[in-house]
C-alpha cells in the first residue's frame, strides 16, 4: 500500500503520528523558507508543509519542483495547526513532510481542478478524466452509487430478484430507432441493442420470477435533444399477480425510501392526478406541483365579447403570476417576446394586472370591463398584486405554451426549489396517441400496455378516448418513471397490434415469441421503469443529467474523449459482409 | 393484489384462515369426489383440494377443467392435513377451495416443468420462459442475484464506488474481435461494444475515483467454444495507489466473504503459486488443487535407456493415478484412446502399474527395469496400487495433454467435489505470449499490464522471459478472475505498444486518449476482473454457466427464443449507409 491514511481522515487526535499520504497536488504556496502544499485525493485535502529549518536542502529543492496535479507520496508527522481551518475536516492538522516521492509528473491541466472551473463544456468533456477530479462531478458519481445501492437493497429486501437480460437482441420498431449490431457468425443478420428489456421482463413474469428488477443500460438511436443520451440507464421493474394499485404502492415505497435515506426528506402519501386533469390544470403530463399557478380555463368568461382572437380560439386559458403586478411594462413586453419565441410558439399574450385596490388593468380593456376581469381573476385564482397571463388557440398547443410560461415564471420566481420534493402519480393515460403527421394512432406507452377493463371495444369507434392502465411518476416537474399493467393474453395483444398497424405477419415475426408465451400460462403482470440518470440528478438537486454520468456523449452522440465513433478497418467490414454506402 | 399469501408460506399455524393464492397448476389428481391440485409459484407449492361434499357442483366442474400450467386464483380455508408431507415446507396444510378463477389457460407445455425434465437443451432454450419455471433454473437465477448483492454490498462497504462506463465505445484490436455498432449520426463510423471497461476504469483512476467497481456486460465476437457466450458479465474492479499485494488481499477478502456467506465455507489464506510452477506441476495455469496428482517430470529418469520415444521428447512427464492399478487392460486401452482423441492430441501413453507387492509392471518393460520404474514412482509420488500414466513430447503440448488427462481422471475418481472449494492465486504471469502461427509476441493479459520492476530492459533480448505484475484467481480448476498492476506512465506504455507491433500512428489513434491521460497525473493503479457467470456457477457447484444466465445464446450466437439475430429492413440499412456484401 502506498499510503497509511487518506487525505480526508487525519484529525487533531492523530497528532505526532508518522503517516504516509498519496494524492494530487492541489496547490503550492512557496514562501521561500516554508513551502505549503495542499494534497488532494478522493477523500479530502490535507495540508503538507516543508520547513527550511527542519528539512534537508534536497527535500526543499524537490518540493520546489512540484506543480499542480503532480502525483506524490509523502511521509511525515501530523502536527496540530496553530491557525486551524474550520472549512475542511482535516483543518486542525498539517503534515511536516520528511520524505517526498514524485509518483508521476503532470502537465498543466487545461482547466482548473476546482469546484468552479474555468473550463468550458467541450474542454471538460475532452478531458473528462480531469473533470472527474473536480468535486461537483466526483460527488455526483458517488451520489449516483449511493442511490443505486439504496435501490438495490430496498428492492432485494422486498423479494425482487435482479435478473440480467440480454443486450444482443432483435430489432423491433417499438418506438424509437434501434442501434443494431451486425452478426459475423450469422451472415447478413443483425442484433439490436435493447431500447428497454420490456419483452424479456414480461417473459420473466411468464417464467414465474414473480418480482423482477434490473438496473440496466438501454439504447435509443434518436436525434439527440439537449440532455438526452443515446445510452441511458433504467431501473426496470416488473411484478406478477398485481393490479395498478399494487405497483403504485410498491414503487411509491421505493421512492419514499430514497427521499428519506438520500435526502432526509419525509414525504406523505403521493398525490394522484388523472392525466386529463394534469393536462387541464398544468397543460402538461408531468406537472411540477411544488407551486400553484394552476391553469384557469377562461372560455366561458372571455368568449362573450367582441375580441375575435379569443372567440375564434379553441381554448382561452390563463395563470396567475404571484406578485406579477410589480412587473414593469418593459418586463411584461419581454415576457410576451419570450412566449413568441419559436421554441414556445405563441402568437401573443394577453395580460391583466390585479391592482392592490382590487381594480384590474388589462391589455384588452377595450373588450373587457372590470366585472369580466374579476371573473378571470376568480377562475385563475389571482389575488391583488398578481398578474394574469392569458394565451389562446388550439387546445394542445396553447396548453403546451402556457405550461412553458408557467415553468419559466416559476423558475424566475424561485418557486422551483431544488431541496423541496413533490412527487406525483399521473394515472389513466390514454392508450393511444394520434400522430398528427401521419394521422395514425400509435401506442402512447408501448404496444404491451393494457387498456382499462371494458374499453377494448372503444378501439374501433373512439381510439383516442381509450384509457390505459398506465401511470407515470413525476417528481418536481420531471417524469422519473413510467409503467403500465400489461396485456397478458394473446387475443388482446393481437387486437392491439392490429390497431397499431401491424400485419399478422409482422406481428408474428416481431412479437411471435411473446404471444406464444402468453399461451403457456401467462400471469397478470405489470411494471414500471425509472430513468436512473434523471432520478439521480433530481435527487441531487440538479436539472441536467450530464454530471451524473461518468463518460457522457455530446449532442452528436460522440464521445469526444476517446473520439468515438470512428471508421472501421476494411478487414473488419469485410468480415461482417458489409459495405459502406455513403 | 391477486393474493393474500404466496404458495410457500402457509403453515399449520394458519389453520382456519381464509386465504387467496395464485400460481400455476403443477398437477391435478382427480379422484372423482375429491380433486387435488398442486399450486406452484416462485416461493413454493401448496396443495389445494375440492371436495364434492363441501363444494358446489359448478366449482367441481370448473376444477375438472384445470390443466397443467393453468394460471389460477383460489380462495379457501387453510386445513391441517391428516397425512402431512414432510418434504415440502407447506406440507402440514392444504386449502379447501371455495372459489376458483382461471386467470389464464395454458397449452400443454412442450416439456415437463419438473426438476428432471424430459425436454432437451434446444427445446428448453426455445421455451426458456417455461424452463425458468423449473426449480434448477429458477434457483440458479435467484442464487446469481444473491451473489451479486453480496459482491456489491461487500465492495461498497470497502469504499468502492460502482461507476457505469459507456457501452458505445471505440473499436480497438485489444485481443478478441469487437462487436460493432454503425452510427447513423456519424456517417460511415462505428461504435464498438466493450470487451471490457479496461481503459475507462484506468481513466477513472486518473480521475481520482480511487476505488472503482462495476458489474457489467462485456462483449466478444469470438467463434464460440462450448460454454462461452458472446455477451458475458464481469465484476470489474480497479484501485489506485496499490501494489499487487494490496489487490490480492482485497479480492481474496471478497472471495472469502462470498464463500462464507453464500456457501457457508471458511477458507484460510489462499495459497499462491508461480505461473511457472503451475505449468510445471499441473500443466495448466488454472490448476484444480482440490486433489493431488501433481506432475512428475521424468526426463532425468527416463531418457537414459534406448526408448527413442522418450529420448527424442522435450519433456517426459507422468502422474500417479490413485488406485489406478485396479484398471483392467481394457480400461487402460480406453484411457490411451482417450488421450489420442484429437481434442487431446497425444500420440500415445506409457503406463506403469504399481503392484501391491511393491513390484512394477509397465508398458515399456522392454526398456526399463524395476529400479527405473521405482524412480518413476518416486518422482510422480505413486504408491502401491496406483497407476503411473506418462506422456512425452514438446513441452507445452505434452503439459496440456497430461493436464487434460489429470482432470478427466479426477472427474472419474470423484475428486472434483462441487461442495469443496480450493481457491488459488497464480502469480507472475509472463508479460508476453508467443503466437506460434505468426511468430509475433502479443500481450498475455492486455497491453496495459505492467512488467515486473526492472524487467522492461529484457523486452528486446528475451521477450518471452519478461514477467508481469499479473495474477489470476483460480477456483476449483477454473479461472474466476484475473488482473494486473497497470502501466501508468506514457513512456512505458509507448514501449509496450511498440513491442506489440503498434506503429506510433496506430498507438496514438487507438490509445492516444489513455497515453494523454497518463501525462496529466496518473497514479499507480491496478485491478482485477471476475467472470461473474463462471464464478456464480462454481459457487453454485456447477461447471456449466448456462443455467445461471436467464436468456443464454447457443453456440452460433443465436437466441433461439426470440430468433435473433435477424435480417434488417432495407430502410434501416439505408439509414445507416450500409449495404450487405454477401
Amino acid at each position: 500500500m502506498y499510503r497509511s491514511h487518506t487525505c480526508g481522515e487525519l484529525r487533531a487526535a492523530n497528532t505526532n503520528q508518522e503517516v504516509t499520504l498519496t494524492g494530487w497536488v492541489q496547490g503550492v504556496r512557496d514562501k521561500g523558507f516554508m513551502i505549503y502544499v495542499d494534497l488532494r485525493d478522493r477523500y479530502g485535502i490535507t495540508q503538507l508543509y516543508f520547513d527550511e529549518d527542519q528539512s534537508d536542502v534536497s527535500l526543499m529543492k524537490e518540493a520546489q519542483k512540484l506543480g499542480r496535479e503532480f502525483v506524490i507520496q509523502v511521509t511525515g508527522k501530523v502536527q496540530e495547526r496553530a491557525s486551524k481551518n474550520p472549512n475542511i475536516p482535516t483543518g486542525d492538522i498539517e503534515i511536516l513532510v520528511s520524505k517526498l516521492t514524485i509518483l508521476n509528473q503532470a502537465l498543466l491541466p487545461p482547466f482548473t481542478i476546482e469546484d468552479e472551473t474555468d473550463g468550458g463544456e467541450d474542454l471538460r468533456m475532452k478531458y473528462r478524466y480531469l473533470d472527474i477530479r473536480r468535486n461537483p462531478v466526483k460527488e455526483s458519481l458517488i451520489f449516483r452509487h449511493k442511490v443505486t445501492q439504496e435501490v438495490r437493497n430496498y428492492l432485494s429486501n422486498q423479494d425482487f430478484i435482479e435478473v440480467e437480460t440480454p443486450y444482443l437482441i432483435k430489432s423491433t420498431p417499438e418506438g424509437a430507432r434501434d442501434f443494431v449490431v451486425p452478426s459475423r457468425m450469422n451472415e447478413g443478420q443483425f442484433y439490436a441493442l435493447p431500447q428497454s428489456p420490456q419483452t424479456f421482463k414480461q417473459l420473466l413474469m411468464v417464467g414465474g420470477m414473480d418480482k423482477y428488477f434490473q438496473i440496466v443500460k438501454c439504447f435509443r438511436d434518436e436525434d439527440l435533444r439537449a440532455d438526452r443520451q443515446p445510452e441511458f440507464t433504467q431501473i426496470d421493474c416488473e411484478m406478477a399477480f398485481v393490479e395498478q394499485e399494487d405497483i403504485l404502492n410498491t414503487f411509491e415505497g421505493l421512492t419514499r425510501h430514497l427521499l428519506k435515506e438520500i435526502n432526509g426528506v419525509d414525504v406523505d402519501k403521493f398525490p394522484r392526478m388523472l392525466y386529463d386533469d394534469a393536462m387541464r390544470l398544468y397543460g402538461n403530463d408531468k406537472p411540477d406541483i411544488r407551486f400553484g399557478m394552476q391553469f384557469g380555463e377562461l372560455n366561458a368568461v372571455a368568449q362573450h365579447k367582441d375580441f375575435n382572437v379569443f372567440n375564434s380560439a379553441e381554448l382561452v386559458v390563463g395563470i396567475a403570476v404571484p406578485g406579477g403586478n410589480s412587473y414593469t411594462r418593459k418586463e411584461i413586453d419581454k415576457l410576451i417576446d419570450w412566449v413568441r419565441r419559436p421554441q414556445v410558439g405563441a402568437l401573443g399574450m394577453v395580460y391583466c394586472r390585479c391592482n392592490d385596490d382590487g381594480s384590474f388593468k388589462s391589455s384588452v380593456d377595450k373588450f373587457y370591463d372590470q366585472d369580466d376581469l374579476a371573473k378571470w381573476a376568480e377562475v385563475t385564482g389571482a389575488k391583488a398584486g398578481d398578474l394574469i397571463c392569458v394565451l389562446s388557440g388550439e387546445t394542445n398547443k396553447v396548453r403546451a405554451q402556457l405550461s412553458a410560461l408557467r415553468m419559466e415564471l416559476a423558475e424566475r420566481l424561485g418557486l422551483r426549489k431544488p431541496d423541496e420534493f413533490a412527487p406525483l402519480w399521473v394515472i389513466d393515460f390514454p392508450l393511444l396517441e394520434l400522430d398528427e403527421e401521419t394521422g395514425h394512432y400509435h401506442a402512447m406507452h408501448h404496444p404491451f400496455t393494457s387498456p382499462k377493463p371494458g374499453q377494448l371495444e372503444l378501439l374501433d369507434s373512439k381510439p383516442g378516448e381509450v384509457k390505459a392502465n398506465a401511470y407515470d411518476l413525476v417528481l418536481n416537474g420531471n417524469e422519473i418513471g413510467g409503467g403500465s399493467i400489461r396485456i397478458h393474453d394473446k387475443a388482446t395483444q393481437a387486437i392491439m397490434l392490429k390497431h397499431l398497424g401491424f400485419s399478422d405477419e409482422d406481428a408474428k415475426a416481431q412479437f411471435g415469441f411473446l404471444m406464444d408465451a402468453f399461451e403457456y400460462g401467462a400471469p397478470p403482470h405489470g411494471g414500471i421503469a425509472f430513468g436512473l440518470d434523471r432520478l439521480v440528478a433530481i435527487l441531487g438537486g440538479q436539472e441536467t443529467i450530464r454530471d451524473f454520468i461518468a463518460f457522457p456523449k455530446n449532442n452528436s452522440g460522440r464521445d469526444v474523449m476517446i473520439d468515438a465513433p470512428a471508421p472501421l478497418d476494411k478487414e473488419q467490414l469485410e468480415e461482417l459482409n458489409l459495405k459502406l454506402d455513403l
